[in-house]
């Protein structure tokens, strides 16, 4: 496996410094655009890692999975299909009447922040036990990144605004942009990330326990397959075939069911969010292993 | 005229009373549906009434008329173009990239409040003072309607952060909505606005002085037309042909240039968001006396 | 009002020959982009011209105002409000379940050929006909521009089929399309076609008799005030302030009620698809006139 | 296996008869809602069956699974991103310029009939042959359904020139057409479509010999997965979690790699097309077996 890591960051190497680093978030726009890390955690409990694997990065989206995880059934509020518009897109959450299309736009993962929130009294600090029992690693907020987030992030307030007025958030709309800014601004390593993630190629088994029902994990991973990518799951299905989240910090996280987590980051993003350097080198992963879901 | 507006009231009388209240702002929902009132202004300086003509109502809508004419210039911020979109769309505003297509819109009432505000240091101030001035009554912001409207306005939230979020905002957005909703919840009567509004029958020319040069109130009136009633601005021109801007507390005012101005009121509203009774009095008014702009 | 045209001419020169001429009709696309010309129609009967006011060209959707105005009742097939998509647009066509938005656009004109045809049995033969009586000048087909029309004209059937897959045609959807094309591609001159619009500045009254009652040339004006210029309609308004009808061979008709109809061509066209020189030239005749609606 | 789909059949009966047989295609309207019918083929020859799993029943989308399979590449004319707008969307396809969103829906489908046409000379002649191959059954066309369809088919028409108007079309859109709705005008048994589908869980290997290389399957697979099920697929994958196309004439097909194809088919409809009881029953089926993509 080892090798094999080796191999993938050699192929991808002319990728990475590809695409664009996110810069609606000031902060996270400071990231050196050439940066690559990725680490497999296997279900046997072996981490495996290549080139900046242990190196902390921002999130972002990736918290969308362990919030869903921990939120309990958020059904009623949240959707499950695949959206064809941009991840923070306004017309689409009107169409659908303040009922998000899933739990990983940025209007899904307000309402399941709600959710978690009212169960635990503290979204984000729920979120950090779980990643910091999970990956053995403290996960703190990365307070200029949550305060750059907060303080330019009109459209997710905007979101928020919205489905507040479908009457479809619980807690107050300032603190549930508090708790889900915090919650993307999260840093970990790509080896944090994988073992924090193992639960969703054990069965639901983490490290410290259950996390979901078995019957849970397959839902979730299928929604991942079919929602995960922003507006590329297509494409990523189409290429890697695996179920995976992406976030604009660079990060991928994607299960090899029974098998594995890869978690993958690369800040060059593509047009629809998706790591350039990223998606390559799990395609490279998934023809070296031959390992795919189909 | 007196006659004429008798005339309207008695053949509207049956319509009076149908359609819905507006109800998303709580403490407009509790008008009573029954009322009708209709005022004419016209340039020489006759006022006549009919119905509720002298009991306030609260303008809502209405003051997007007097906000534009005294924002000084604003389309580099707005457009002028009809929407097909609800009054309070996120999506058509999505599209046009936080350029509200028109200032008849929440979200280019936003704008246009915004731009008040810089201009003058007190938008609602500016606007109460010209409505004063201009009536003749004093024209006081319902402190009811304002506050109910604050603490349920999520969709004006949510559009004045998508603006905000485009960079188009100039104040904070909590003093914005602050400013607009307050405008809103001016209460006038009938023949207070007919008497406010003169000037865009008289070539820009108000009680207290010019308020616009003539070919910017031909302007404002052209864009009353084409963008004033909502997503039915069609059926308006094909019924009545004049220029009119309505409000969800049942108002509509209308334009005859160089003749008059014409304010009718009945809070039960049609499926676009406008008068029921309020356009079928102007297409009455339109038949008896011929006055169209075609 | 000749010393007007020529000003008027004088004042547009620089623009003319700016925009684009129509190509997607490969026979129009052969039009040399710097023809300008201008007729004024008035309703005493006098006909002033300047340019090549007396060259025919292709009238393209400037025949949608006559196929309307023979076309009878249609208003249970088609609606009147405006569109903010393109012409052509299939979207809006399908939100509106093949109800067109309005008679203007190529759906909508679609849909009064089709009430014209089954109402005459001839529908371009009626429109010739009338053309021919009230302009004075035989109104011919032009084979060459119908026949790249039909041969290229993809978009045309896909809104045909779409409107009739809805069951709103009563006759076939070839045949409604050879008479919507070669409708749109008869020729005629400026100075013909303002003659040939007099009635909807006369309350109806046209050369050989009464076109139509008087209220509904009221509406058929508000209508082209409100539809007429594509998406370009309130941009229209504010500028120019008359009702008119635009078409892609480069024309615009444009009513002053009780006054005149002026037609303008010349060949580039703006984004919207609105001759560019001819926009112009209708906002210096109304400075240099004063006439305008509002 | 043969319990298990005795068992599936059992569990659910009470749905079977629910739902809306597809009614705008007159022919299709005609067929009893209250059948069911079941096939599994496993990847070592066996083939099982329930229910009317040996009547034949109209394939309809079905056939463009195979479609696909037999044109080649067709990717520079067809996206692999699912729809969130039903299967036969104008709306989606212009905004898309022409480029279907994916080849399952029915404007991919045209374009994939078209490039198999441009292949073979004879669409409808090459997938006949190999699904009589595959499956051991003669593949006819039921002409009654082909004709009907082709009558009433003003969508599809519509479909077809629009994608003929941005120029992506080789053949004439009514041979296209012709051959398009030929092959959903097909009807085979389950039993005889799971066999013919059996190449998708072998790695691409067919009765009659290699189908497709082996990196192709997997591909097919997950755009199935991810655009199969019409506006359902996030539902689907929640729920069964394995790649699977359906049909309006009320068959679903599933690829379980490496194990089986399962076909199984119930005419009655949900709200997005897909077969009520189908839905249930391969749900079931990976509840009672275990097997999942997941």
């Amino acid at each position: 496996m080892q090798s094999t890591l080796e191999e993938v960051a050699a192929r991808v190497r002319p990728l990475v410094g590809q695409g664009r680093v996110a810069s609606y978030i000031p902060a996270l726009g400071e990231v050196p655009v050439d940066r690559f890390g990725m680490a497999v955690a296997t279900v046997d409990g072996e981490v495996y890692g290549a080139g900046d694997s242990g190196r902390p990065f921002s999130v972002q989206s990736l918290s969308k999975v362990f919030t869903l995880a921990l939120a309990g059934d958020v059904w009623d509020r949240v959707g499950r299909e695949p959206s064809t518009l941009a991840f923070d897109s306004l017309a689409q959450l009107e169409q659908d009447r303040g009922m998000p299309r899933n739990p990983f736009l940025n209007a899904g993962a307000l309402v399941t922040t709600d959710r978690l929130l009212t169960r635990t009294g503290d979204a984000v600090g729920a979120l950090r036990r779980f990643l910091t029992e999970e990956s053995g690693a403290p996960a703190t907020v990365d307070g200029a990144v949550a305060a750059s987030e907060l303080a330019t992030g009109h459209r997710n307030a905007a979101l928020a605004h919205l489905v507040a007025g479908y009457g479809k958030l619980d807690n107050p709309v300032d603190d549930v942009l508090d708790h889900y800014v915090r919650g993307c601004a999260i840093a970990l390593s790509c080896a944090d990330l994988a073992r924090a993630a193992l639960f969703l190629a054990r069965g639901g088994e983490g490290r410290s326990g259950r996390v979901l029902p078995p019957a849970d994990v397959k839902r979730l991973n299928a929604t991942m397959l079919v929602c995960g990518m922003y507006d590329g799951v297509g494409e990523f299905a189409y290429r890697v075939g695996l179920p995976a989240k992406s976030g604009v910090g660079g990060g991928i996280l994607a299960v090899v069911p029974n098998r594995c987590v890869v978690c993958v980051w690369s800040p060059g993003l593509d047009a629809c969010g998706n790591s350039v350097a990223g998606v390559a080198a799990l395609e490279a992963f998934t023809v070296l292993t031959g390992w795919s879901v189909f």
